[in-house]
């Protein structure tokens, strides 16, 4: 006979996938007020809308006089314009700034709220002062090195929107809009559980082990997602203190990310055990990747849990293909661009037809042309191809691959190479 | 009169003032010792090398049988070769796997150290078992299936780099090669002093004042780059007051960057102030940025002192262009790449020559084009441009901008709007 369960019978595409794990995962942000000082790196959990006008008033935006612009139309080098100097306003001024009439100005500095009355601030290098009077040697327009109230944001604008993970320029926008706390998304508890009678977490290694690195693997991903990883360690191949694992995780936490033990050989426990949970519903089972077509995911008492290669390449493309999204799905998540470059292919990539394949390779400069190559050793353990390699290329299913000379999109790891690497010459 | 001091009589070419500053500043890293499990987003402080091999053992590849490669030579679907299975084989294996000898197979599960004498691995697919027997019907190249000891790292390679910022796959790469604990750079202290009579904490904000917008962006900013801030608040216009904390801060701080005060007007109180402190050495003054041009360092006591713009895009301009660079140099910080894409120039982007100027831009795709269009309100204080804005362009000193048409390198804030938004229309 043959082996039995040596393959998947069929393996589904991942898009379909994953459009059926978003459809049915019932994942949903819960607000949690944070103070704005603490919230770089958050995700803005609704819209945040300007409390008020900012500026909060009209403000000189050089140093200067505050002038009516009209008094300034005839001035010029050849004729300068007199005007009689009635005050003096520095930023931060507490009272009512002085009233101007025509024919006078006030001495404003960067920031000052603006005289009523004036319309346009003269630089200090465009005048000449002589005791009371200065004497404006250009016309100005209206409103002439003015920041106007609101002219940043209006009451009522959205400032940072939904989704939002909270940067630099949006916490200085949440102070500048005088903003003390906001509503940030409580972050998902994602599990983190490793099956596998080969994993230990002691070192050195004992003979047959191996140090499980799938789970700091998956721990990081989940913070550097901005979620809490529940780290739950290992796991042996026993189908019993599985189900057990899973079902006491289910209680604290959003998300469950299991390895190991996902393929269908004779080992491969994790999805009968998590099948014969109790609410429990199988979402999908092997997928068109490569690495990572053991991938899965069920519905367990209404929360997500995923199924992942032990293997840490096919289980980092197992995360970006099925926990990413589902985070962006569930939190309107508006992450950081992706640097993506393109670059010409030095050696030709085959695609297995019918798979959705990531090959990691080399970027490099060569004679101000960027080249890249795939790595030539890329089993979907060997993690030394994300660490040598820096950059991803994804090629669809339908393609055979790409010939050399070909231009191809790359999403850089890292920065490319500055030549060659000698460890490409193969 | 003309008023004193309205302008810089000199602006240092930035890359020039940065040079001067990195060569002065003996900022130097100090390394920590941190668990691999809480090292995540932490900066390698030296080259982190393989204590073993990985794997540690030659293992199978795939499920199925250990072989002698040289007996499956003759196999085929017609011709299968019988070989006498032995034994079996599973991941995590404890005692030492059995001796293989001619025509013997063993059952070996994905992960099994490999029995002595086998060199190959039939997939369970490419053979049928009967009984005892197991039937190979493909010849196998030698190594076939099988993960090598050390191929993915040797004992004593670089796993990685000092300067790495860790990311999962470095975290997963560490965890797999055994180690427990390892060394990060200790994060620098940032001192962040924000001077100005016109700032306040409070809200609401009472009149004149506005709210200190500059101090949570350098925070923030510190944080992203995986340094400690040390807010020390607001410090009014007076130049004891300001000596008095700057002082106070060297003691405990790496670095400091104070806001504000940094331009050549009446209030204008900063150099002056630092200037005064004992071991104090101006490394310069005055820079052709734009936004920025009134940046200044000095080092103190040994120490870095940044003076930035009190007007927060100013301010993050100055950021990149010296603080980032300081730590990128102290650390040997190899940083993710930027994204960058480029696009079509929709509108003119006129540059000031000599000035190395950074506009606010907006990208949006248009017929499958990628276009750009600078914002039309960018005043150093205009945060919004940060928000609604998602690119930055970079203009040389040498060069009087772009015109319509031309196609310019944007560095992306966030991804490209999918057309063109509404605010733009002006």
């Amino acid at each position: 006979m043959r082996e039995p369960l040596v393959g998947f019978k069929e393996l589904l595409n991942v898009d379909v996938a994953r459009e059926k794990l978003l459809s049915k995962a019932k994942l949903k942000p819960s607000p949690q007020t944070v103070k704005v000082s603490k919230a770089f790196g958050r995700v803005a959990c609704r819209d945040i809308i300007a409390p008020y006008d900012y500026p909060p008033f009209n403000r000189a935006a050089v140093d200067g006089y505050a002038v009516k612009y009209e008094d300034t139309l005839s001035a010029s080098e050849n004729n300068p314009v007199p005007l009689r100097i009635v005050g003096e306003v520095e930023a931060g001024f507490g009272s009512e700034p002085p009233v101007l009439g025509d024919g006078e100005a006030v001495v404003v500095y960067t920031g000052a709220p603006l005289p009523k009355g004036s319309d346009a601030v003269v630089p200090f290098e465009n005048a000449i002062r002589e005791g009371n009077l200065v004497y404006v040697m250009k016309a100005l327009p209206k409103y002439k090195n003015i920041s106007y109230k609101g002219e940043d944001f209006r009451k009522g604008e959205i400032i940072v929107s939904k989704g939002t993970v909270l940067r630099p320029w949006h916490i200085a926008a949440l102070a500048q809009a005088g903003l003390k706390e906001i509503n940030v998304c409580r972050k998902f508890k994602v599990a983190v559980i490793n099956t596998g009678n080969e994993l230990t977490e002691s070192v050195p290694v004992t003979s047959g082990k191996i140090p499980n690195s799938t789970g700091p693997l998956i721990t990081a991903y989940v913070r550097e997602l901005g979620l809490e990883p529940l780290y739950k360690g290992i796991v042996p191949d026993n189908k019993e203190q599985i189900k057990m694992t899973v079902k006491e995780v289910l209680g604290e936490a959003d998300i469950v990310v299991i390895t190991g033990g996902t393929s269908v050989g004779k080992r491969d426990l994790v999805p009968e055990a998590i099948k014969e949970l109790p609410e429990s519903e199988l979402i999908f089972h092997g997928v068109n990747l490569r690495p990572g077509r053991t991938a899965g995911a069920l519905i367990v008492n209404g929360k997500p849990v995923l199924m992942l290669s032990g293997l840490p390449v096919a289980c980092l493309v197992g995360l970006d293909n099925f926990l990413k999204p589902l985070i962006k799905n569930a939190l309107g998540l508006k992450l950081p661009p992706t640097p993506v470059v393109r670059a010409k292919l030095a050696r030709r990539l085959a695609n297995v037809v019918g798979f959705r394949s990531y090959f990691r390779v080399v970027v490099y400069w060569d004679n101000g042309e960027l080249l890249v190559e795939p790595l030539r050793l890329t089993g979907s353990g060997i993690l030394s191809t994300l660490l040598k390699g820096n950059g991803i290329i994804e090629v669809k299913e339908d393609l055979e691959g790409f010939e050399v000379g070909d231009l191809v999109d790359v999403r850089l790891i890292s920065e490319p190479y500055p030549e060659k690497p000698s460890f490409l010459t193969w």
